[in-house]
């Protein structure tokens, strides 16, 4: 048996006993996780100094260096989400539904873990401690693998998580990490169907294409946004003007930015031009249609169509010109990942056509695309956003991670 | 492009238009899709007659040529079923959630279709009548693919429902069926991750270990049910015996049948002999564990390893005696498929603990197993038994079929 086998029965073990623990014990335990970071703020620093010395050797670039670094008031801010997580409602044990049979069989529906949840990410060390936290909230047992350019600072957190919860009374073996950074450890995983009962990838789209094409497992796929902001002839110029910088700048390297700007014909000669300049002035790089070039804006330059279906999570975005709602709506449902959406208009009807036609997990009028988010939604605490349609859809919070089982009680019935 | 990939392009085309079709629409559609196959019942029946005699040819056993037998009252049930749909309440539109957002920002989250369900079958054609009504009453698109021993049949029905439904304002393709038996058809539609929502299969364990192992898009696994009766000590031995009685004979053939009987150590002297001579009186062959055997009841032959984990669906049952309620527990937890289990006990506290610790989606207390089923749970109609944890586990109503999105309708919303 191999040690990723072995890893994942001891989860199951785990997740299984994890069940059976109360609120009280959960909501316990992850207060001194949370505590347990902070008092090794040293050991976590340690552990990252070593990842931001090799990825710097490794000339990882700027952005990325600073996802990965870590500083003494980011491991409090990371603890503080950990410790937050007490204070909400336990999903598990919700009775969902339920009714008396005709035949007086006492029926309901409860919600309960999922059992075993496998998170594979990229180079960002609080996922591992939000991942983990999650788990102890909702019952379930984590097995996760963070991105190796991260991997001191994720397995030193998962060790320091790991203690403190069994420390609480969490069983052991509730959180483990998978030490090895060999690919074919993640490649073995993602098939250990009936052990693992989610698999979530949570990383750019490569890691995500990789899960969906090799995973056995039930898989949320989660983020890739290629999301839009389609200007209609009916919008309010300084409306259209601040939606779009601040969907596209306000933090471009995240799924629910704006990479793509569409705008309808009869309006685009005198829209497009205060908007393109004012993206330009915000440093972002504007890849226009013919339509939008020969507007003659300074510093347009022309998109191709690869542009169309690319999410740069980077100041650029694309800019079409559209005939009309009806071929907005259509490109929209044809290059966007189905994340989120907007159209600016002051237009009724359009509105409502917008949103019931445009297929994403979130669909805005009048405002940023940037509000896609677990927080913002008042879901409380979230695993990721889903950009598909079974099990969940949209930012997801903790019954994302819970399932439901019936409990029947009888006294004697058989069918007849 | 394959022919599968445009029969799945025009799925999506068509899964788009159907989604802006009123319940209205729907259900009318639902109406003229029964009246059609009582109306073509001849067509049915010849095309029923081809693929009994190719079934009867290639030496197809009895139970099997009797699923795949239709006769007039065979296809008046069926489109019974069909019309029943049309009123059921609509899922699709439903607010699930909502509320205002802090920065007026109205928020909420709608039922919507899945968009293309794919089902892939076995010799069944009522499934292709279910599976086709079922999609258009949820505005899903239907890509069909029914078993090679039924495919005229299958093929039949799929056409009369596509021809009635298109003719109530149901867009063309909205219902289609792959009329190839090749599996690189099968394999193909399992592969196209992006254009198909879901795919369910339904069927025996190796259509479904062989669509788990090399589907990318996602999956609802249904159905393998090794399903447990375990005989507490406290239990009432006339209630034990009519139990397993009805989960094991009433019809074997189905998944919430009862594969496997476990018995308390201290009572298996009293109770095992009677129960035991109850099955073989009613034609089970029982296997029995060595305890079993050491009772020496007429007819009982030795269990190997590999019962414990049979779903026979057949009058056949595995019985081992259990040293109490911890070993029950462990021993359906380690050879269940997570289906349906039961316990039989007057016993307040094991009846406690079995509705808690046993992971499977349905689990009951003096009940027979055979009740897991979307009608008797009042579910109206039911897609399948699902077994897995994700989007819906156990029988599956119609929201199985659905997924959600969220609306937002903000007048200038910026993220700070």
């Amino acid at each position: 048996m191999t040690e990723i086998t072995q890893l994942a029965l001891r989860a199951r073990d785990a997740s299984r006993a994890l069940a059976k623990t109360s609120s009280a014990v959960r909501d316990t335990a992850l207060r001194a996780m949370a505590a347990a970071l902070v008092a090794h703020t040293d050991r976590i620093l340690a552990a990252n100094a070593l990842d931001m010395e090799a990825a710097r050797e490794a000339g990882t670039p700027g952005p990325l260096l600073d996802r990965l670094m870590l500083d003494e008031d980011r491991i409090v801010a990371i603890a503080g989400s950990v410790d937050a997580l007490a204070l909400q409602a336990d999903p598990i044990g919700e009775v969902v539904s339920g009714h008396r049979m005709p035949n007086g069989i006492w029926l309901q529906q409860v919600r309960v873990p999922l059992g075993v949840v496998a998170m594979i990410y990229e180079a960002r060390p609080n996922v591992t401690a939000d991942a983990a936290a999650l788990c102890v909230k909702t019952g379930n047992a984590a097995i996760l693998r963070g991105g190796s350019l991260a991997i001191h600072s994720c397995l030193t957190i998962s060790d320091i998580l790991s203690e403190a919860a069994t420390a609480s009374g969490i069983p052991e073996h509730a959180i483990q990490s998978i030490t090895s950074v060999d690919r074919a450890a993640t490649d073995e995983l993602m098939r250990l169907h009936g052990l693992i009962d989610v698999l979530i990838p949570r990383g750019g789209a490569g890691l995500i294409r990789n899960v969906v094409a090799n995973a056995t497992v039930p898989v949320i796929e989660t983020g890739v946004g290629n999301c839009h902001i389609y200007v209609h002839s009916a919008a309010q110029l300084d409306m259209a003007v601040s939606i779009v910088l601040n969907a596209k700048c306000q933090r471009p390297g995240v799924c629910n930015s704006a990479e793509s700007l569409l705008v309808d014909e009869s309006v685009c000669e005198a829209y497009l031009p205060p908007i393109l300049r004012a993206l330009t002035a915000a440093g972002v790089e504007v890849r226009g249609d013919e339509r939008t070039l020969s507007l003659d804006v300074e510093g347009v330059v022309p998109a191709t169509e690869d542009d169309w279906g690319t999410e740069y999570l980077d100041l650029k975005i694309s800019v079409a010109v559209v005939a009309g709602l009806d071929e907005a709506i259509a490109h929209v449902n044809r290059y966007g990942t189905r994340h989120s959406e907007a159209i600016v208009t002051e237009d009724y009807d359009a509105a409502r056509r917008f949103l019931d036609e445009v297929d994403a997990a979130a669909v805005y009028v009048n405002a940023s695309t940037r509000f896609t988010d677990g927080g913002e939604f008042g879901l409380g605490a979230e695993i990721g956003i889903s950009t598909q349609k079974l099990h969940a859809r949209g930012p997801m919070g903790l019954t994302a991670l819970t399932s439901t089982k019936f409990l029947a009680m009888g006294n004697g019935q058989v069918r007849p």
